[in-house]
């Protein structure tokens, strides 16, 4: 199935597609309240700051589904990685493959570029996906726990 | 005692001290088999492709800890923000506060470049360091779990 599906890296006049997909997913994950990206922002911190990356796969002319990506880096490794931090296929073009089509597209790039890891996170309640990517090769890192600044407790501990 | 310490951005100079920090912080965590980094890797990927940063806090003109940070991104939020990877203070040099000096020097960069988040993990059996960053009010993202596709498996995904 997955022959007629092809891939695009977005561009700036694509900031207002990517917001459907963002929200797309945050109304998926019922978590919508949530996002306050806006195109503008979009615009500044993908396509002039060049913090992310966004990967379009394309069925029938339409894009069906997205990737948002960035480099993270190992200092072991001494290199970079590729961190997707989203991915995202329509609910209506699930179940054909496009999923696991993207992330070996990303795998691709991964290569391409040099990098030494593909790297993501999931839910833990998300059997489904987890066991899709155990299946895959994927390893779990289980024994790490990510901690996280914002908000008001950023402010303060800049401040203090 | 943190007036005595001062910080600098790490340049293309200083590879070696970034691969001595790397392989005390491997040392220190008993994982030095695992450290494949070289200064011709590091010179490429932080200084030529800029995939990561580095900051040195220095005492009495030495470098006594550094941290290695990149810029993820926050698709709710439309933002990027920091992502400290590497943390590490000279054994000797420890109990002056000086992790927590850099901790605050991040959070204080993530706010002059209009990040949303300061952020890193930790290994769960670290119990001091996660009481001190629960502390600091720092969240732990408790319902997630980082899956990572490296060496063969990467390989096995691209080519597939």
């Amino acid at each position: 199935m997955e022959a007629e599906l092809t891939f695009r890296m977005a561009g700036p006049e694509d900031v207002g597609k990517i917001l459907f997909f963002i929200r797309a997913l945050a109304a998926y994950e019922k978590m919508e309240d949530q996002v306050v990206a806006t195109e503008e922002l979009l615009r500044k911190w993908i396509f002039e700051e060049r913090k992310a990356e966004v990967l379009f796969a394309v069925a029938q002319g339409k894009e069906i589904g997205f990737a948002l990506f960035f480099h993270n880096f190992s200092t072991f490794l001494g290199r970079a990685g590729i961190y997707l931090e989203d991915l995202f296929v329509l609910p209506e073009y699930r179940g054909r493959g496009y999923g696991k089509a993207i992330l070996k597209k990303l795998a691709r790039l991964a290569k391409e570029r040099g990098c030494g890891r593909l790297e993501w996170w999931c839910l833990d309640w998300n059997r489904p996906s987890i066991d899709f990517y155990l299946a895959m090769g994927a390893e779990a890192m289980e024994d790490w726990t990510v901690y996280r600044v914002a908000g008001e407790a950023l402010d303060a501990l800049a401040a203090e």
